[in-house]
């Protein structure tokens, strides 16, 4: 019963083997959102902001914050993101980069224990990322690929997830904060990416113990009707063992299976989080709507 | 790699481990239907005429054919459907009565291999219908319920499910032959059902080597937006092995989680099925558009 407790100022999450999906919002990310880019560059932060009241309305347990801009100061920016979010929401958040001192700079100003995103098998991400983990006592996701690049060969992603867990325990780190990524290819360009993801989650969980997680949408990457494979992509994926992923909460066919796939598990109580998202509002009433709003906070926290 | 082989007098149909999921409409069915019983006890089979049409057009490999109306004359009449279903559509037909003198009378009048539905484990039903199913070469889905009821243990349903497969090869019918259906009760009123369905169901493929198929919509009764779970309990259900169901074909959201689990598990080959029905029709042009239509028919036959 592998369980990943992450934290704010104020809020716990757990991420867990039987307990609800988590899902960790990826809006606040400049990769691919030139206009996001510049504002954040430029020091305005208004749509780091809706970004994170939104995701939050939408159902986010988590948010995901990364200020990857080119030619920018990175690990200002992002400390900068990191206060700003914490100060307007209170879900635990992953600090996101590839750069190790932004890393170490979000981790500084962060309350609470944070989850980093991310690190690979590559000995220098490994003996560079593992120590600020440790330091900081934070979580972290763990990306199975390393050095040689990512295997078509879900065996050899498993060994590298090995490899960094075990490490991670050589610096100290508990093997229940590390979360591994399977590392999800396009199922257009891949036709067994799907196949071999499943099969990865489920030995993640099953050999290895940990939680996992995944950016689900590169699943569909080039093929039409995304959001609909995306969600099918994420509902098996956890029929398969997975217990978080890093996705867009505002995506209605994505969040629909999120919450299906909860109360099929056996993680939705008496469907209340399912009744209270999809009842007719004329069935509902006053104290069906603020027990649901009572039942979501408490699956939350 | 268990395959189970049906057949029309033209058409064979494979429901199988590493093969495309199977569809078997579930329209042509007077339970719950009062117009359709009143037209089918009357002699009128328009709307069976019409609805197994449209079913095959929407998608399905194989149809479901049951013609249990109270008071009628039960095997005459379901003999009279499958001819006529027959006579229409060239898919292969699971011959579907709780009489087993229906199942007969169906059966002779059957052009290819048939599906019988179904054999239970009680142990007056096992000895009246595996004769049948062995007499007229037919293969014969097995659900897992005895004398004692549906238990809610699925280690007991399991058991039941390895009796009625080990019975039928007493009677020469061989395990490729049976197909189980796991039973899937309504999780509104017993919140361990979708994953006790999907333990059974993942149980049924690796240690009793058989398919399995279910009447999926009944996990959602009684809750809102049951397309929405029945589509992902379809996903879920094919990600841990389900190989058929029967189901309506011509519900969308359905569909759509049967044509995505299918590209998830690396049995739409270059996502071409995909493709076909999702890809922008200006996009497609008449040579993919022709090309898709026989692949669709390649990948039923």
């Amino acid at each position: 019963m592998t369980e990943t407790v992450v934290s704010s100022a104020t809020r716990e999450v757990v991420i867990g083997f039987d307990r609800p999906f988590v899902i960790i919002g990826e809006r606040i990310n400049p990769t691919g959102r030139k206009k996001l880019a510049a504002e954040m560059a430029a020091g305005d932060f208004s749509t780091v902001a809706r970004d994170a009241i939104a995701q939050v309305e939408a159902g986010a347990h988590m948010l995901d914050v990364n200020a990857g801009i080119p030619l920018a100061d990175e690990p200002a920016i992002l400390a900068k993101t990191v206060e700003l979010v914490q100060s307007l929401v209170d879900v635990p958040l992953s600090i996101d980069s590839s750069i190790v001192a932004a890393l170490e700079a979000g981790l500084q100003v962060y309350k609470g224990k944070a989850l980093v995103n991310s690190v690979t098998g590559e000995e220098e991400r490994l003996e560079a990322v593992l120590p600020l983990v440790k330091k900081y006592g934070a979580a972290v996701i763990a990306i199975s690929n390393d050095e040689t690049g990512i295997s078509e060969d879900p065996d050899v992603r498993f060994a590298v997830a090995k490899k960094i867990v075990e490490r991670a325990e050589d610096h100290g780190i508990p093997r229940c904060d590390v979360i591994v990524d399977p590392l999800v290819m396009p199922i257009g360009a891949m036709g067994q990416a799907g196949r071999a993801a499943f099969r990865l989650i489920r030995r993640l969980r099953e050999e290895l113990k940990v939680n996992t997680t995944c950016g689900a949408s590169n699943i569909s990457f080039g093929l039409p009707n995304r959001h609909g494979l995306n969600a099918h992509f994420l509902s098996m994926a956890i029929a398969c063992g997975m217990t978080s992923a890093i996705m867009n909460p505002l995506h209605q066919e994505e969040m629909t299976a999120v919450l299906a796939a909860d109360v099929l598990m056996g993680q939705d109580p008496n469907c209340l989080t399912w009744l209270n998202r999809f009842r007719e509002p004329a069935a509902q009433g006053e104290a069906g709507g603020a027990r649901g709003e009572r039942e979501r906070r408490r699956r939350r926290g």
